[in-house]
C-alpha cells in the first residue's frame, strides 16, 4: 500500500430487510463507498417458500439472503469506493439480534437440509419472532422461583425475542428440529463462521441475549426445569467467547471467493447493530449514553459501576467494549407512535397539502406542531402504545392522552406523542443516575435525527445538550472501526473510535425557558405514570385483559 | 269547523338559524304540514349590519329574523297543511334560552330604535353569547359568600348564558343602553308579545334562565354586591308568570295582518326548546327523564320530590308542567365529540370510502365500530371535551383516552367516545337516584337518534329500555301541544301529550350480555371520571391554565 491506496476497512450491517456495506478509512473514518442489498425474501412471516403457512407472530429468515450481502454488496461496495481488495485490512460485520438459528456442527443452517427445509423450526428465527411468549413467561417464572441470580441483570424480565425463549419453542412444538440442531447461534456469530470457516461467539449477544453472565451460562438443573429435554441446552452454545474488536480468524478461501477479498483478510468478531453504533458515535466513555432513535429506541452505555437500574434491557461485562459493563435500556414505542399518530388521526386536507408541497405527513406535522409554545396544546401523553419496557417492564401499559378538547388538532396529538417519548427518555436517565450509574453525554443516533425539533424538544425535555452521531451508516461504521482494531490498526476500540468515529458534539442545546417548561410538563407526566404504572390504577391492565378476551368473539350488535 | 276541517294548532319553534312552524292535529297530533324559514341575519357574531366590530365570544340576533318566521314560516306552514285559517284554535312557541333582549315598555327592542341601532348592547344575545364570563363568576361567589338559598336550585352554578350574567354584562360595558332598557326579556316572551301585543312572561325561562324560586327573584342586596347601579334589576324582569299551557291572550290586529291568522286566536304562553319537547315526546310523568341529545344534551325530568342534584342546571317547581318540580340536567359535548372524531381522526382512505359509498363519515365510523364486540378496541374515554355540567359543573376538565396501541383504529376511538357520553348520560341518572330522585323511564330525543347503534349503546350501557320520541319536529309539536291546551281543546298539558304527543317506547332493549359487560366498563369509567373529576388528579386544570396562559405567546422553537 502507498499513501495513494490507503488502507481500508469494510463493515456489513445486517439489517431486517437488507444488508449494507461501507468501506471505511481505517486511519480517519472517511467513508469511501457503500452499497446496499435487498434480500430476496425479506422477513418470512405468511409462508416459507414451498407455501408451508407459519402461526401470527411468526418471522423467520432466510440464510442464503445474508450470503448474497456477501457476495453483491460487498464487491459492489469496493467499487464504488474505487478500492481494491488489496487495501481492504478487514472487515467487520453486526446484525440484528437476536435473530439465531438451528445449524449442524459445521455450520450448515438446517433449513438448508433438503429433509427438514419444509419445515418452519429449521429457519432462522428473526429478532421480531414474537411466537415464544409463553416460553419466556415460564423463564421468567423459574428463575424467580429459582432465585437466579442473573435475572436481575435484565431487569427481571427475559424477553420472548432472545435465545432461550426461541430455543424452547423449537424443542417443545419440533423436537426432532431441536435435537437436530448441534448449535444454536445468533446471526451475528453464523455470518463470522460463514466468513473464517470456523465458529466463533461474540460476548455481546452472548450476554444480551444469551443469559451469559459472570463467565457461565444457566446450569442443567434450572434448564431441566423448563422441559427436562432442555438441561442440556447451553452445550449447543458453549464456545469460548472472543473479545469484541479481536480477529476471528482470516477470511477462507470460500468466502473469498463469495466476496472477492483476498484470503485471509482479518475478519472481527461479530456484534450487534445498536451495540456497535456505540463506536461510531464515540459514545464509549463511561457515562456516555447512546440513544438509538427509531421506530423504537435502544439505549446504550458503558460504566465503570455494576448496578441495578431499574428496567435496563441488560448489563454485560464487556458487552460493548472490553473492560467496562455495558448498560441496554429501551422505548418499546417512540417513530411507531408517530406512525401511529399519521396512521389515525391524518385528515384528508392534511394528506393532501403535504402531496401538494412535496413534503411528508411527518414534515407536515412537525412544521405544525413546532409554530406553538410549549405547553399550547393543553395534551399530555404516555407514551405506552407498545407497553414500556424502561422502567417499568410492562409490555401490558397502553398508550394514554389526556388534555383533550374540541379544539384539539392532529399537531397537538403528534406533539403530544413526540414530548411524551422525550419524557420517557428523561425518566430512563432519571433512574440511572438514581441507581447511581452517573449519565455525562445523551448522544442520539437513528432515523428520527432526521426531525430537528424532535431532537431539541429531547434537548429540552431532558434540559442537557444532545450530540448526535455524523454519519448517516452508524452500525456499518462501527462494524468497519472494530475491524480496524481486529486488523491492528489501532490499539483497541476506544482509540479506533476516537479517531474513525463521527460525533456532532453539542448539536441541540437546550433553551432554559422551554426546559424550565418541560420541567412541569415532567412532573405531571411522571404523576400518571407512577398512577397508571406502578399500581395506582391498573385500568389498562383491565381493559387489556377484556381486549384480548374479546378478540375471538363476534360483534357487538347483529 | 267540521269532521273535514278538523281543528289544528300551529307550533312555532324558533331555533338558532332558523324557524319553524308545524300544524298540528288537536285530536291525535297528526302532523299537517311544515314550513321552515332561514334567519336572514342567523347569529350576529362578527359585526352588526352596520358595520360595528363585536369582540369574541359576543352571538347576537336580530328581532327582524324572528318576525319574519310569522310573516312567512307560518302561512307557508297551513298552504302546506291545506287548512284555513279558521280551522287554527291557538298558536304556541318555544323559543332557545337564555336569548334575551332588551326592550322598551312597549316592547320596541332597542336596537331597533334608530339612536341605538349601532350598539351592539341593545341587541338581543343569544343564548351562545359566550362573552359575560366575569359576570356569572361574580354572580357566583356573591351567591356563595351571601349564602343565598336558590343557589343550590342550579347545581352551584349560574351560567354566563343566563338573564343575570347578560344583564350584568350591558350595565358595566354599556351603562346607557342599560338605562334605556325598561324591560329585560326573554325572547320567548318577546315572541308572544309580539302575537298579542301585550306582554306575558312564563315560569320556564323565569325559573331555569331568571333565578324565580318560591315565588321571587333575587333581592335588592344581592343585586347591588354585584353592582350598584344593578341593584334595581329585577324591576326590568317584573311580570306576574303565566302558567305553561295557559292562554296568553288572543292574537292582536297586527299579528293577524303579520301572520294570515284571525284575530283573537289564542296564543300559549312561551317556552324553552329542549323543555316543551317533553309534552312531544310524552314525558311528562314524574321520573320520565327525556334526553335531549344534539351536539349537547340536555335532561329534562318532572318529579314530585324537591332534592339538591348534583351537577343539575336547575330545578324549577312548574317549570315543566304545572304542579311538579321540573329538574335540567345537562352533559356539555355529546354529538360535538363525534364532530372532533371525525375532525380529527378520519385518515383520507375513510373519507374516501365514505364518499364511494354516497355515506356520511359518522356512518362509516359507527358501521366500522359496531363491528366489534364490548370491550374488544380496548379504550376508555371520559367525555369531557367541552368539559362536564352533570354531575360535576366544571368546564375546566378536559377529555382523555387511555387503552391506546398502535392497533388503535379511527372507529375505535369514535366508539369509545359513544360509550363515554353514554356512561356520562348513565352518571347522571345515577346521580339523580342516589339524590333520591328515582328515574323510571328514559326517551331520547334529537338529532343523534339517527344513529342506532349509538341509541342501541346507551340502552346497553343505562341497562335500561330507551324510548324515543316518535316525530322529527319535537319542540314545534310540543309547543302545538301547549297550544291545543291554551284553547281548552284539551284539560291540561299532560292530558294534551298523551293525546298528540308521538312516542316509541322499548324503541331499544339492552342485551344481557353487552350490559353486563358495559357494567365493568362503567365502573372502571367511574373510577377515571373521581380520580380526574373530583381532586385525585388536577393535571387537567393545570394543563388548561398553562394552555390558556401561552395562548397569546410564539412558536416553541424559533
Amino acid at each position: 500500500m502507498t499513501t495513494d491506496t490507503p488502507a481500508v476497512t469494510v463493515g456489513v450491517d445486517f439489517g431486517t430487510l437488507s444488508g449494507r456495506a461501507l468501506v471505511v478509512s481505517v486511519a480517519d473514518g472517511r467513508e469511501l463507498g457503500t452499497a446496499v442489498h435487498e434480500y430476496a425474501h425479506g422477513v418470512v412471516d405468511t409462508s416459507l417458500p414451498d407455501g408451508t403457512g407459519l402461526p401470527t407472530g411468526w418471522a423467520l429468515q432466510m440464510p442464503q439472503d445474508w450470503r448474497d450481502v456477501l457476495r453483491l454488496a460487498v464487491p459492489k461496495a469496493l467499487r464504488d469506493a474505487g478500492v481494491s481488495a488489496d487495501q481492504v485490512i478487514a472487515i467487520g460485520t453486526d446484525f440484528t439480534s437476536c435473530t439465531v438459528l438451528p445449524t449442524r456442527r459445521d455450520g450448515t443452517p438446517l433449513c438448508e437440509l433438503p429433509s427438514l427445509a419444509g419445515r418452519p423450526h429449521a429457519h432462522p428465527k428473526l429478532w421480531r419472532h414474537h411466537a415464544a411468549q409463553p416460553e419466556a413467561d415460564l423463564i421468567v417464572r423459574r428463575a424467580r422461583e429459582s432465585g437466579a441470580s442473573w435475572l436481575a441483570r435484565y431487569g427481571g424480565r427475559i424477553s420472548s425475542e432472545w435465545q432461550y425463549a426461541k430455543a424452547l419453542q423449537v424443542l417443545r412444538e419440533d423436537p426432532e428440529v431441536y435435537a437436530a440442531a448441534d448449535r444454536w447461534i445468533e446471526a451475528a456469530d453464523w455470518i463470522v463462521w460463514q466468513l473464517t470457516g470456523a465458529e466463533n461467539r461474540n460476548p455481546c449477544t452472548a450476554g444480551y441475549k444469551g443469559i451469559h453472565q459472570d463467565g457461565v451460562y444457566p446450569g442443567p438443573g434450572y434448564l431441566a426445569s423448563l422441559h427436562p429435554d432442555f438441561a442440556g441446552f447451553t452445550e449447543k452454545l458453549a464456545h469460548p467467547l472472543s473479545p469484541l474488536g479481536s480477529s476471528a480468524g482470516g477470511i477462507g478461501p470460500a468466502a473469498a471467493a463469495l466476496t472477492g477479498l483476498r484470503e485471509g483478510t482479518v475478519v472481527a468478531v461479530g456484534n450487534i447493530d445498536a451495540h456497535v453504533t456505540s463506536a461510531a458515535a464515540q459514545a464509549l466513555d463511561p457515562g456516555h449514553m447512546l440513544a438509538i432513535m427509531g421506530t423504537s429506541t435502544c439505549h446504550i452505555m458503558n460504566s465503570d459501576v455494576l448496578a441495578d437500574v431499574p428496567g435496563m434491557c441488560g448489563v454485560v461485562r464487556d458487552g460493548v467494549v472490553p473492560g467496562l459493563w455495558g448498560y441496554e435500556a429501551g422505548q418499546s414505542g417512540v417513530g411507531d407512535l408517530f406512525a401511529w399518530a399519521v396512521r389515525t388521526a391524518l385528515p384528508q386536507a392534511y394528506e393532501q397539502e403535504a402531496r401538494r408541497r412535496g413534503i411528508t405527513a411527518h414534515e407536515l406535522l412537525t412544521e405544525k406542531a413546532a409554530a406553538q409554545p410549549v405547553g399550547g396544546h393543553g395534551l399530555l401523553a404516555l407514551d405506552w402504545h407498545s407497553g414500556n419496557r424502561s422502567v417499568l417492564v410492562d409490555h401490558d401499559l397502553s398508550g394514554l392522552l389526556v388534555g383533550l378538547t374540541l379544539d384539539t388538532r392532529p399537531e397537538d396529538i403528534y406533539r403530544a406523542l413526540i414530548e411524551a417519548t422525550a419524557y420517557g427518555a428523561r425518566t430512563i436517565v432519571d433512574a440511572f443516575e438514581r441507581a447511581g450509574v452517573p449519565v455525562a453525554e445523551f448522544t442520539a443516533a437513528g432515523g428520527l435525527l432526521r426531525n430537528p425539533f424532535l431532537m431539541q424538544t429531547y434537548s429540552d425535555v431532558l434540559d442537557r445538550p444532545v450530540n448526535v452521531l455524523a454519519s448517516e451508516q452508524g452500525p456499518a461504521l462501527g462494524a468497519a472501526i472494530h475491524a480496524a482494531v481486529a486488523a491492528g490498526a489501532h490499539p483497541d476500540v476506544r482509540t479506533a473510535s476516537a479517531a474513525m468515529g463521527r460525533l456532532h458534539r453539542r448539536a441541540y442545546l437546550p433553551d432554559p425557558a422551554r426546559a424550565a417548561a418541560y420541567g412541569h410538563l415532567y412532573a405531571e407526566y411522571t404523576a400518571l405514570h407512577d398512577h397508571f404504572g406502578r399500581g395506582g390504577s391498573d385500568v389498562m391492565h383491565r381493559l387489556r385483559r377484556l381486549r384480548d378476551r374479546r378478540a375471538t368473539e363476534g360483534p357487538s350488535v347483529p
